[in-house]
C-alpha cells in the first residue's frame, strides 16, 4: 500500500490532475490518495500558499503528485524542493507521435540540481539595486552528478554531459565541473563531456541527438529544460520528477495557465507522463509502460488537445487513454 | 577619418578578421586601422591576455573590430566590456539565405545588458563550495531598457519584450522588471511585455516571429542569444556589437574554434556582419547595406563555408563578397 499525496493546485492543475487520476484508476494499484492544498487559491483562503498541513501530508506520503500553482508557484515549489531536499529535478525529453515536435526520435534527459544556485533565496537590496547570491556546494554538485551517472547506467545511456559557465563563474561552476569529472572517474564505461551553457543552448537545436544525459545547475537547468521541451512539442507534454532520498514530487513542467483554465482544453499529457515517472520511482515499471503505450496510441489516433493541433477536450483525451488501458 | 582598432586574437579570429578587412578594403572608407593583441597567444607572449597597450589602442579608437579569443576569452572580453563601460550587447537575429536556419524571415534583436549580473566577477570560496554575486543596479537596468526602446523606435520595431526570472529573483529581477516598465511609459507607441526566461527559451523555438526587440540581463542574454543564433543558422553567422557611450567593440558571437583553426574554412559571415554593425554605428549605413547585399548574393550563389553546407574556403567567400561589391 502506497500513500500518494495529491495537490491539484491552481488553474489547469486541477483539470490535468483529474485526468491523470482517472487514468490511474484504470490500473490495479495499491494507492491511497490524500488530497492537500497549495498555491494561489490556498493562499487566498488560508493566507499561506504552502500551509504546514500540506507539508505534513507530503512528508507522510510515499510520493506526491502536484498539478500547478499560479503566481505563488515559486513560493510553493521552490520551498518544497528545498524543505524536502528534493535535490534532483529529472526532466526527460522524448519525442511523442503527433505532438508537432521539431524533431522526432529524441530521447534524452536533463538532470537539474534542484536545491541551490540562485534559488537559495539570498537576495538583498543595496544602495541602487540588489544582489542575489548564487550558492554552489561540492556536496550538492557531487550528489547530482552521481545521480546523473547512475541514471545513465540504469537506463542504458552511454554519455553524460555537464553544462556550466566556468569561464565566467570560475569558482562556483569551476567546482561543479571539478566534481563532475571526479564522479565520472567511477563510471569508466560512460563518456563524460562538458559544455558551456550558451553553447548547449545552441546545440540543443543544432544537434540534440548527440545528448543522452545532461546534468547541470539549477537555473541553467530551468532554462535548458524549457528549451528542450519546445523541441518535442512544448510544455503541454513535458513531465518532471523532483526526487530526494526520502520524498518525490511529480509535476508537469507547465504552470497553471490561467488563460485556458476552466475550459477543459488543457493538455493532460505532461501530468500523465509525470505519473509514469512516479510509477517508475515506486518500481511499478509495468504500469508506467502501460500508460505510456496507451498515451501513444491515443495520440496516434489524433485524440489530442488543441495546443498540439487536436480538437478534443482534456476529459476526452483522459477517457481515451483509460479505454486503451483496458483494451490491452 | 576614423581610427579603427583591430584585434584578430586567436584561432579562427585571425582568419575571419582577414576576410572582413579584405571586404572593407573594397569600399571607399576613411578608416585608419591600428592592430593590437589580446587572447591566449598574447598571454603566452606577454603574460597578459589583455595588455594595457591594447586597452589604450581601443580607448584611442573610434571603434574596435575584435576576432576571437581562446581560453582567455572571458578575461579579455568581459574585462573590456566592463572597463570601457560597453553596457549594450546588441545581437541581431536575422534569417539569411542558404545558411540552413530552422526559420526563414526572422528579424529580431536581443539587447543584452553587458556590465553586471553574474559577470561582475565577485566570487568567493566558502567552506564547502563557493558563492557568486549577481549584481543588478537600477541605473544599468534603466539605461539598457532605454537603449532597447530607442533602438525599437529607430529601427521601426513595434514591441519590446523584457526577459527575467522575477518569480525567483524577486529583488534583482524585480528591479529589472520595474525599471523596464518605468522606461516603457515614455514610449507609448511601443508595446511592452515581459516574460520569464524559461518561457522565453521555449517561445524562441515555438513562436520566434512574435518578437522584435528582446531586452534582458547579462547571463540570460548570453544563453538566449546563442539559442536564437541556432534558429538562423548558428554561430557562424551571428554578429554582435558591444556599445557604450564612448566606445564600441564589434565581434562575432563565436569563439576561436581551435578545432577548425588554420584550415581556412571558418565562416567569415559573423565577423563580416559585425563590421556592418560597426559601419551603422559610425553612421555609414550605405556601406553597411552594400556589404549586406553582397553577402546575401554570395550566399544565394552557394558560395559558402562547410559549416553551412558549402564547399568554399574562408578566403574564397571573402573574395566573392568583395567582387559583388565592385559589381554594384
Ligand atoms: C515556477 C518556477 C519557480 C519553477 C522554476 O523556476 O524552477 C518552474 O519554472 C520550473 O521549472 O519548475
Ligand atoms: C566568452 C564568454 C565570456 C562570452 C560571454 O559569456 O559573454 C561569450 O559567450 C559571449 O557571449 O560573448
Amino acid at each position: 500500500m502506497y500513500k500518494i499525496a495529491v495537490i491539484p493546485g491552481d488553474g489547469v492543475g486541477k483539470e490535468v490532475m483529474d485526468a491523470a487520476l482517472h487514468i490511474l484508476s484504470g490500473l490495479d494499484l495499491d494507492f491511497e490518495y490524500e488530497f492537500a492544498e497549495a498555491g494561489d487559491e490556498c493562499a487566498e483562503k488560508t493566507g499561506d500558499p504552502l500551509p504546514d498541513e500540506t507539508l505534513e501530508v507530503i512528508r507522510n506520503s510515499d510520493a506526491c503528485l502536484f498539478g500547478a500553482a499560479g503566481e505563488t508557484a515559486a513560493d510553493v515549489i521552490v520551498k518544497l524542493r528545498r524543505e524536502l531536499d528534493l535535490f534532483v529535478n529529472l526532466r526527460p525529453v522524448r519525442s511523442l507521435p503527433g505532438v508537432g515536435g521539431l524533431f522526432s526520435g529524441l530521447d534524452f534527459v536533463i538532470v537539474r540540481e534542484n536545491t541551490e544556485d540562485l534559488y537559495v533565496g539570498l537576495e538583498e537590496y543595496t544602495g541602487d539595486g540588489a544582489v542575489a547570491k548564487r550558492v554552489i556546494t561540492r556536496r550538492a554538485c557531487k550528489r547530482i552528478c552521481k545521480f546523473a551517472f547512475d541514471y545513465a547506467v540504469d537506463e542504458g545511456f552511454e554519455r553524460v554531459a555537464a553544462v556550466h559557465k566556468a569561464n565566467v563563474l570560475k569558482k562556483t561552476d569551476g567546482i561543479f565541473r571539478e566534481e563532475f569529472y571526479k564522479v565520472a572517474r567511477n563510471y569508466p564505461g560512460i563518456k563524460a563531456e562538458d559544455f558551456y551553457v550558451d553553447a548547449m543552448a545552441m546545440y540543443l537545436i543544432k544537434k540534440p541527438r548527440e545528448f543522452e544525459v545532461i546534468v547541470t545547475t539549477n537555473m541553467f537547468g530551468d532554462i535548458l529544460s524549457d528549451e528542450a521541451a519546445a523541441l518535442v512539442g512544448g510544455l503541454g507534454v513535458a513531465p518532471s520528477a523532483n526526487i530526494g532520498k526520502k520524498h518525490g514530487i511529480f509535476e508537469p513542467v507547465h504552470g497553471s495557465a490561467p488563460k485556458i483554465a476552466g475550459k477543459n482544453i488543457a493538455n493532460p499529457t505532461a501530468m500523465i507522463l509525470s505519473t509514469t515517472l512516479m510509477l517508475k520511482h515506486l518500481k511499478k515499471k509495468k504500469e508506467a509502460t502501460l500508460i505510456e503505450k496507451a498515451l501513444k496510441k491515443t495520440l496516434k489516433k489524433g485524440i489530442k488537445t488543441p495546443d498540439i493541433g487536436g480538437k478534443h477536450t482534456t476529459t476526452q483525451v483522459a477517457q481515451a487513454i483509460r479505454d486503451e488501458l483496458i483494451e490491452e
